[in-house]
This record gives C-alpha cells, sequence and structure tokens, in this order.
C-alpha cells in the first residue's frame, strides 16, 4: 500500500505547492520526478496534453498540437505540475513537428529511465495536412496492459 | 401524382444521359433545369456536396469545400446533372471563399428563381482557421421546412 | 384510457395478421387506417423507415432512401403494417426523388386527412451529391410537439 | 431554501424506503408525488426512462421503449421510485404504441396538475420501422427552459 | 476595454490566490464577485461542472451531477475560484436531486443579480432513470445570445 | 447451471440488503464476495463506475474518475453493493492518482485472487491535464475474451 | 451454393411460421436449429439482441441488458426466431447477471456444438455501476474472422 | 508504375461504359474483372456496398444489408460497375442471411482468385435482433494491411 | 458577380503576402479588411480558430481557447491573414477568459462596421470547470441565416 | 537533440519559402526530402490528406479521397510542402482508385526509403460505393508505434 508515502514524495521539490512562472525556454525548464509509490508493480501512466503549444523554426507562426504520453515507469514517476511547466516552455521556442514530438519523449526518458515510454503528437494541420508523429522506446513489456491512445483522426470539413 | 411526367421533364436537357466533359470554367458551364413535379405545394429540396474544389485566386494553391444548397421551387427545379457539372467546373477556376459560395448560390437563383434559396459553403482552413459562408434569398417562406444543415463545426486537432 | 379499444382497432384490416406478399407497385398497394386511440389529443407520430428503395426512372438502377414521416392525427392512425406494405411496393417502381418523396406524403395525408403531415426523404448519394426533400402540409398545429428528425447530413469520406 | 423540507416531503409515501414488488398492471400501480421543494419557480424536470417494456396486445410479444418525460410542476413533484414502479408495471400489459405513450402522459399529468408536461415514446424498431410518439400538454408556458429531448433517431445499420 | 481592471477586479476577494480548503456546507461556503469588465454589453457566460456530487438525504449514499451555469451579467460576474468551492461544499450535504440543483441557481443569482440565469442538472441515473432539472429565471433578454447547452440524454446501454 | 444457488451465493454478506451508510475511510469499507456461479468457465466480469471521487492529498480538493475494473473470477466473484460502497469511501479520503487507481486494483485481487484482473483509473484534468493510470495483474489469461474498454480520450475543446 | 436448401432447412421446426406465444420460462423455451447452409466454411454469425429483461433474484425488480452473440457454427446454426423466443422467455425469470449471460451461453453452445462461441452481456446500470460479462468457449478458431463487438461503454452523464 | 494501362484494362468488358439494366437474379448477372494494376504489390481493397437488398425466402419481404468487401489480389481485380450490378441483382431474389452473405463472397472469390477475401454482411433488424456474418477465405496473408471494417453495432433506442 | 475584383480587394494591404512575424500585443496587431464582395447580399461569415492560447493575467500561466466568429458584413470584411496575426498577438498577453473573448469581438466590430457580429469563446477547463463566453452586437438582422456554432460541450472523463 | 539542425535540413529545397504553383502532373511534381532529425529512433510519421482530388481516367469526371500515408524514416523524411504539391498535382491527372492510391505510395517509398510506409486511400463513393485501397510495404517493424488509421467507414444515409 502507498498510504503514507505522500511526504517522502513531495519533498525536494521546487515547484509543487509554490507560485512559478513559465520556463523561457525548454532548456530552463525544470523536469522533476517523485519516487514511483508501487515500485513492485507494472502499470501504465498516461498524460494527455492538449494543450500544447510552439512556434514554427521558419515562420516564427504558432504551432499548436495534442500530445499523449504513455509510460511504465521503473523507480520514478514524473511530477505532474513540472511536466506542465515544461510543456509550456515551449510557447516561444521554435521546433519542427517531427523533432519536438521526439525531444520532448527523449527528455523525459532522461528523467525517469522508465520501463517504456511512447509519445504521441497530434499536430494542427498546415497546408491542409496535419502530421502525427508516434514514438515508442521500443516493444511494449510483456504483461504489460496499453490501451491505444486512439486520438480521432483529422477529416477537414464536411 | 407526378408519374407520368418524367418524359416531359428531361427533354431538352443537353447533359443528362450523354457523355459530358467537365466545364473549363463556371462560365462555360450550362446549368439546367426541368419543371418541378409539384409546383402546387411549397417543399425544400437539399443537394449536399461534399466535393468542391477551386483555386486560391492569389496563390493558385487549390481550396476545398463541403458545400450544401436547400432551395424551395417554384416553376422549375435544377437538374442533378448539370449541378454536379456546374459545381465541377470552379475545379481550375480561382475565387475567394466568400464570393465563391455566393457566386453559387446566386446563379442558381437566377437560373431558378425559386420561391427562396441558401447555400452553405463550409471551407476546409486555411491558416487553421475555417471559413464558413452562410447565405439564403431571405426570411424562409411561412409554412414551409427547412430543417438545419447540421455541418459539424471544424475542431482541430485532439 | 385506450386499454379496451384493441378489437375495434383493428377489425376490418386486410393484413395484419394475415401471410402478405409485397404489392407489386404503389398503386396496388392497400394503405390502411385504424383509429386515433386519443382523438382528443394533438399528438405527433413518428415512423422512420431507412429500409427505402425504388427505381431510377431513367436508368432503372436502384435508389435508396431514409424516409423520415411525421404526422398529427385527427381521426385515424395509419396501420404499420400497410405502411411498410405500400413502402415496399416502390421497389420495383421507377420515380425521381423529388416526386417519389412528395407522392407518398401525399397519399398518407389522402388517406388520414391528419391535421398536419411532413415526410423527410434523405436519398444516398447519386454523382457524389446526396438529395434530401423536406415536405409539410403547412405551418405546424401551434401546442403540438413535433421535435427535429436530426437525421445526420451526409459527410462524404474522411 | 427547501433544505429542511426533507421529513415533510416523504411522510404518508407508501413505497420509498420499503421493499416494493413489481405492481401487476399499470392499474395496480400506485403513484405518488411529494411537494414541490420551490413552488414559486417555473422549471422542468426530466426523466429518461430507456428501460422500458410492455407486450404487444396482438402478438403477446414484448416490445421495448426509451421513454424521456418532461414536467413543469405546479404544487407536486412525482415521487421517483414509484414512477419507476409504475412504469415497471407495463411489463406484463399490452398496449399500442401510440396509447402506451399518451396513457403514461396522461395518467402522470392526472396526479400532478403540472403546469405543463410532455412525453417522448421513443419504441424499438417493428417489420424494420421505429414509431415515436410526441405528446405535450399544450403549448410550453412561455419564459420556462425546456432544452430538446435530443434522442437519435434510428439509422438502421451501416 | 478591459485591460486596466485587473487589480480592481481581485481586490476584496478572500479565496483567489489564496490556499484554501473546502467549505464544510453550502451556508460555510463564501461565494464572492467580482466587477463585471464589460458593464456595457449583454453577453452570456457559462460554466460547465461536470465534477458535482452531494449525498442523497434519505440513504445517504452519494450523488453525482453535470451541472450547467448560464447567465447575463449586470454589475457582477462570479469568481470562478468560488464558484468552484461552493460547487464543492455539497460533498457531504444531503439534497435531493430537484432542490438541489435549484438551490445553487437561486443562490447565484442572489449573490449577482443577474439580468438572467439558468443552471441545467444533469443526475447520475439512480434506479435506471436519471433526472435532469432545468431552471431560467425568466425569459431571456432580447437580443442575447444563449446556445443550448447541448448536454447528451442518458441512453442506458447498447 | 447455476440456478439454484441464489441463496447460497448471498448469506453470510452483511450489507447486501441492509440499509448502510458509506464507510468513512477505505480501511472501514468491508468489501465483500461471493461464490463464482461458474467456477468451471473462464470469462471476464467489468464493472464501469464513473462515480468515484477522492480527495487530493496536497490541497484537500476533490478528485473525480471515471474507473473501470476487469477481472477473470476463480473461485469468488465481487458483491456488487460492497464494492460500490468501498469506492464511496474513498470520498473524504486523500490519495494520488496513480497510487488511488493501483490501491483499488490491489485490494480487490486480495480479496478475489482472481485469475487475472486489470483496473483503468480515466481521471478528470487537472492543469490541462488528465491522468489514466492502467494496470493489470500479467498477461492476460490464454483463450478469454477481454475486450478493450474503449473509454474515449480527453479532446480539451473545440 | 445453397440456393436450394430452404424447404429442407426448415422442416421438422415448430415455431417460425406459426404464432407463437412468449415461453414461460428458460426451461419452457424451444431452442430450434437448421442446417448450416455452408458446414464447409468457417465463418461467424452475429445476433445483437438489445431487447433483454429479466427479475433481480433478490428484489424481483426488471433488470435489462444488451446482448451480443457470436458463434462459428459447425453442422447447425440458430434458428432466429426461437432465438428470440428463448431470450423472451427471461421476461419474468429471476437471474443474476454473470449467471444469466453465462446460461445462455452454455445453452447456445450446447444446441449447437459450434466450432466456437462467445457472448458478450452490457447490463444497465443498477447503483450507478452497470456490469459487462464477456465469455467464450475458449481460444477463437484460428483463420475465422470475428471482429470485436465494439459496444459503447457506459459514460454516465455530462 | 501503371498509367499507361488504362485501354487495356478495360477492354473485353461488356458493361462499362454502356447502357445496362439491373439482372434478373444473381444467375444471370455477369461479374467482371480487369487486370491488376500493381500485381507485384500485396494490397487490399475494400468496396462498402451500404444499399444492399434481397428477399426474405419464407416470406417474400424486403431484407437490406450493409456489406462490406475486403479482398488482397492476385492477377485480377473486380470490375465495379458490375459488382455493382451483381449486386444489385439480389433485388429481387429470395435468400437467407447467412447464405446471401456468403454466396456473394464466394461468387467474388472463384472469379478473381485472390490470395485473400472476405465480407461482412450487416443486416438490419428483424424481430429486434440483427444478423451479422463475417466470413474471409482463411487466415489474412503476413505483411498486409487489413484494417477493422469498423461497422458500428446496432443499438436500437435511446 | 464578383470574380473581376480581386485586384482591388487586396491593394493597400500590409500584410497578406509578405512574410510576417507575430505581432507582440493586440495594440501592435494591425487588423485589416478588404472590401466586401457582395455588399448588397446579407450573409453570415463564420471564422472557426481553435488555435488561441493567452495567459493568465493573475498566474501568468497559459490558457487556450476555441474561438468562433460570425459576422453579417456591411462595406467589408476582415482579412483572413491579419485576424490570424491579431490572434496570434494575445500569445503572451495577460488577460482573463470574460474581456479577452470581448475584446477581440469589440475590436473586430470596430474595424468592420459589420450589420451585426457575435463571438463564442470555448475555454479548456481550470480547476475542472470550463467558461464559455457568448456575445452578440444585439438581435441577429432578420432574414440573415445564421446557424448555431455547435461547439461541443465539455464532458470531463468517462 | 535536433534543435540544431534546421538550417542544414531545409538548404537545397526548391520549393520551401518560396512561391509556388501546383504542377502541371505528378510526373512534373518534384517531390523533397530532408534529413531525417532522429535517425538513430525509429519512430512513425502521419500525413493527413483530406484534400486529395485526381480525374477519372475514363469519364474525365473529378475523384476525390482522402488519403492517409504512415512511414518509418531511415535517413530522411518528406518535406511536407513539396509532399503538398506533389498530391495537387493529381488535379487534372486521370488515374484509377486502385493504381493511383498505389502510385503515390510507391513514389514516396522510392524518394526516401524508408524502414516502413503505407498508404491508406479512402475514395467518396461512386455508384454508391466507396472504394478503400490499403497498402504497406511489408510487415512493420518490430517494436515501432504504428497506430490505428481509424478513418470511419462509409454509412450512405439514415
Ligand atoms: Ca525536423
Ligand atoms: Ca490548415
Ligand atoms: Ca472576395
Ligand atoms: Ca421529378
Ligand atoms: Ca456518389
Ligand atoms: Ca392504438
Ligand atoms: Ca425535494
Ligand atoms: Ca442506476
Ligand atoms: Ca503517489
Ligand atoms: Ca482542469
Ligand atoms: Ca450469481
Ligand atoms: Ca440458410
Ligand atoms: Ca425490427
Ligand atoms: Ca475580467
Ligand atoms: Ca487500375
Ligand atoms: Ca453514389
Amino acid at each position: 500500500m502507498s498510504k503514507k508515502s505522500t511526504a517522502t514524495e513531495t519533498e525536494g521539490l521546487t515547484q509543487l505547492g509554490h507560485a512559478t512562472s513559465l520556463p523561457a525556454s525548454p532548456d530552463q525548464a525544470v523536469l522533476e520526478r517523485v519516487p514511483n509509490p508501487h515500485p513492485d508493480q507494472s502499470y501504465c501512466i498516461r498524460f494527455a496534453a492538449p494543450e500544447f503549444t510552439s512556434l514554427c523554426p521558419l515562420t516564427g507562426q504558432p504551432d499548436f498540437a495534442h500530445l499523449v504520453i504513455d509510460y511504465v515507469p521503473r523507480k520514478w514517476i514524473v511530477e505532474s505540475k513540472s511536466l506542465k511547466l515544461y510543456l509550456g516552455s515551449f510557447r516561444n521556442h521554435g521546433s519542427f513537428h517531427e523533432a519536438c514530438t521526439m525531444d520532448i519523449g527523449l527528455r523525459i526518458k532522461e528523467l525517469l529511465s522508465p520501463r517504456w515510454l511512447r509519445i504521441g503528437g497530434y499536430w494542427y494541420p498546415r497546408g491542409g495536412m496535419p502530421i502525427d508523429v508516434f514514438w515508442q522506446t521500443g516493444e511494449p513489456p510483456k504483461g504489460v496492459w496499453i490501451p491505444e491512445q486512439g486520438v480521432p483522426g483529422y477529416r477537414g470539413r464536411g
């Protein structure tokens, strides 16, 4: 059972429970972690982040995406508020769709050393064609339940 | 009853029942009409045309739209094949969204002198923002049933 | 209360409770009526008939439609089995979309002399464009509840 | 405010808080009412009852319906458990779709003397054609908010 | 324009920007208001609150609802954090569906003296039948845009 | 066949058929079981619990979730009323999303010693990002049918 | 080809083509079979039965379910009318959700000795929590196409 | 590339490009084929045919279905117009749901000798229960992409 | 007809057809207009902008919204690229939901002096409750067709 | 990390950042590529192109399709603007559905030499029957995440 671990889980965190301003860039964002409350079980955690925006590195125009991140933790889970601030740090940062999605996935992987991780980046259309990017660290671990993300495809109009 | 009027309705038509090629422009398209089979009743006819495309007059790039046309006929109804060819004639024709939608509505109105007509142009997004254009010839005639077109709004992704 | 009226309501009917074969044409179909069980109330009855098919009078090819009929009865309501057989009688009968929808509405109106009636004909696409036909006998009677038919528009693909 | 009225509202009820068996017929069902907690306001109460079943009076075969009841109370509101038992009492009772829907609406109206009431009966298809029945006691009272019931139409397959 | 009014709008508030615990009951909740940033315009504000729960006053069992509140402000608009805490204060409070929905609407009305207000309470089913409650303060003000709430009806299974 | 086992199945239960109040915490809740009516067959039982709420252990603010539990019983199945009361016992209990979902799954597993079990916790968004937690006891048993839970992803607005 | 087998297929049946009353209990229902028209092919037959109802064995209150049955026939296929009557025979029969679903699956299995069979029971919510039951006779036969049943999960309100 | 093969592909066809009347029965229908434009690649072709109708061999009443056919061609692909006419030839032909679906699949298989084929027959409900029939010629070929057909299940009403 | 007006419509514009960077604030954005191509007709133009983001003036955290703007032009229509840049200029600008939505509506109104205008702001949830803001300049002009915006309500999870 | 690679990635491109006109045919279109920003990771890129149109090679009439392309890059990724122009080049080019879909897939494969690629062509109905074409270069690479495309099937009307 995990009921007594609350205090331990959150000490040392720099952002949770404090007023925080949006980091100026992904490099300045502090992505933090807390102990996995159930390190002896293999389970999957999903974050849906429909409020993602960055800039096009060629034109400086805003880009928008719906991101969904799935991972199977080992020793650590990501602290949600720091994840929110990290994603917010792309607001004025230029990045191509493919690289941006991958970079986010790789950074979380680096922080958590999870058993497995995947990220789906569902970008809003440009030139009438949306791009989706799907990456995972490899074959999902056997015996772990990882449902499809099921984000609806882009239909245009009609 | 309207069962015996088939022959009369279609004679004089130049396109129905013939092989026809796509008109090169809206000006060259021949929009045709047949007698209203129930001229003594007020009813509404709806055409949904999700296969519409034209060109952007500034950039020459293709535009796409889903069009829905509703009208209450008086003496004439539009002949469907000629309508299809007329809509197809915008394929290599430059036109802004607002003007294009209006022009189609006005041309059908001119042909049919209907009691009432409306056109909804549901354009695919450009720059992340779709434009819809809604025009009707005026207040719908009293006592005639005209359901909403109900074309789903654009949702982006997520 | 209407509980004792069952016997009266159905006597004289020629099709209900009997084996019946499909009438060869709308003219041969016998559309029947039973007494309105609540003639002192104004209410609306809706039939949805998604299994309608007729023939194109020009090409002989099959046409399909989803029909929805609403009416506010006066003295009579339509007997459902006879309605089903009447609609089935269009199976090998040629009729244009507009006329066919109207003819069905007019025939039921003639049989029932309802306070009000409407019919929506939602035809499957031909040449990429479906036709819908919407007819009602006039302004709906005041104070009677008549919800929208809400049949989804045609979206093409995507 | 209505916070202290709980005891008063429920005393005298014969079914709420007791084990109850299904009444054998609508006639044997005891439909009960409690005081309107806000008799000085005009508001609408909606019950959705997707678990309704009765018998066909001709064949004895089961019929099913989704019922939705809206009303604007005056002095009384219906007690939900008694409503549930009343609707359950049609289980082995023969009734035509049109009459059954109307009878339920009329019985609740008689009990409550509401300012206004309506019932929508959305019956499962027979012979491929579902019947809906829509009844209201008259023009909805002015200034009261009564949203559409919005029950999806029957689509067949595909 | 309303750009400079931020400081004024929030001073005097007791909960916004402070750590706050859930009020023990609706009576102990402090519902607060801020000046309407556009008092010279008639517009509608909608809050959707799908996270509402209270207790059944008869059984003590939890009830759940999705609430949607629309109002047209006069001098004041509700401060969102205090609204959230007020709604949270029903967590361990007993209230019938009809009265609970009405009480919330009346309390907000009392605080804001809006031009107009309505509340829709969409309760989770009990005994297989959900109850919806719809109340507004009267006829919506003319010329103000108030879209339907469009909460999907309950469908049971299938 | 299982028709005669009803009496046996329910004797010894402390909550079914009795008035019961909400347990004050998960520790005080009594989760109960009854014999599997078909212990010689491998089948899956799913409970959907869209009415779940707990408290955030950091802020004391309410959290909401939609839970779905699937299991393949061995000797026992869970008694539904006790499950409902157990889930209700989190109402005033602080728990992080990940730990809470896992704890529920582990407790049911402990009670039933099922052949297999999984739990999906679909939490309402906080900070714009909902968390889902997916756990199963291991690879699903071969030859048993376990459909996807298919809970729609969070889409934000639009 | 199977075109000439109609007569053979239906002779000996006791219910098809005759007026039949609802059997009083599952034990009294006569479930019948006809020869598989394509015994040399492995294919799957699905029946969706959204009109199922039984009684709660504890309280006598009605329960409702949407059932979906899939099977891969060997020598026999089930005769639809007898299946309908068999399902109707639960109308006044007490049965728990889990056992009821399983019993139906086992009875059809016994009648047909199919290569494989599964049944999904999607029950309407009680106490806010619906139960689904999923059973199959074992691993689906290799090379046979058996799509997911895809019955939408229960969403509560909102 | 396949650009020059058009002439070859269509020569010898008897129906494409000609006026054609509906064949009187499946036996009289001429199902035709054209060369596979990419015989060196393994790909899947899907036809959705929501406009299918036949007759019940017992009662002569119309039946309707939505058919979806998938196949992986070898040397030949089916010519669409002849497929349409073949499906239309069931219009006045009696056939049971199971046999009819299978017969269509077998006839196309015989014509094309494809690497693999499947057919889904989604029939409209009779007696409140729709039948679906799913057949494939065997295990799908490895490495070929064959998405699920995803035809929505029948939901009844509500 | 409007076909020859392209050149005139776009001359004098400072942004269309040029590389442009995102304005630093709404004040610095240049919202531009072009002549209405059909000034003699009353029609409605809708822009859907699901890619809107601004900052919370209290916390500096990002806010997101889906905006939909409808207007009936008089002499001018808005130039889409400048509208896109104007909306983009809120990216690093602090604004409350209600004021932000209103300010955008008022600015476009000021630029175009339209016959009528409305804006719907559908904001992403904060604290579990999304806010929608609905404003129009007054009663819609008679005889002009203005469909509902139909943006789906927020449902939480489940 | 890929942050510094922007300049390198786009140099040598002939279309990105330039005004470009629609190529007259697929042969004249210049499909371009840029370096894969994460060549050491296996990930999938999806383009949805709902704005595709070509001509029927037999009749010259327009055809429409929704295309979805998935691929796992090796050294190169496709440059989006050139892909858009390539797809636009089919506008006045005749091609059968099956061949057209395949040709597009093969051309992108030839350009990129990806680890794996697939294309789904979802064509609008002709003669009431839409054709879908599904092709992939072979078994998807192990350990790479490739979600289903999930394009809704064609439903006709109703
Ligand atoms: Ca890149
Ligand atoms: Ca776009
Ligand atoms: Ca223009
Ligand atoms: Ca006609
Ligand atoms: Ca078509
Ligand atoms: Ca009757
Ligand atoms: Ca009360
Ligand atoms: Ca319930
Ligand atoms: Ca934790
Ligand atoms: Ca939130
Ligand atoms: Ca049991
Ligand atoms: Ca057969
Ligand atoms: Ca039926
Ligand atoms: Ca403000
Ligand atoms: Ca070809
Ligand atoms: Ca067609």
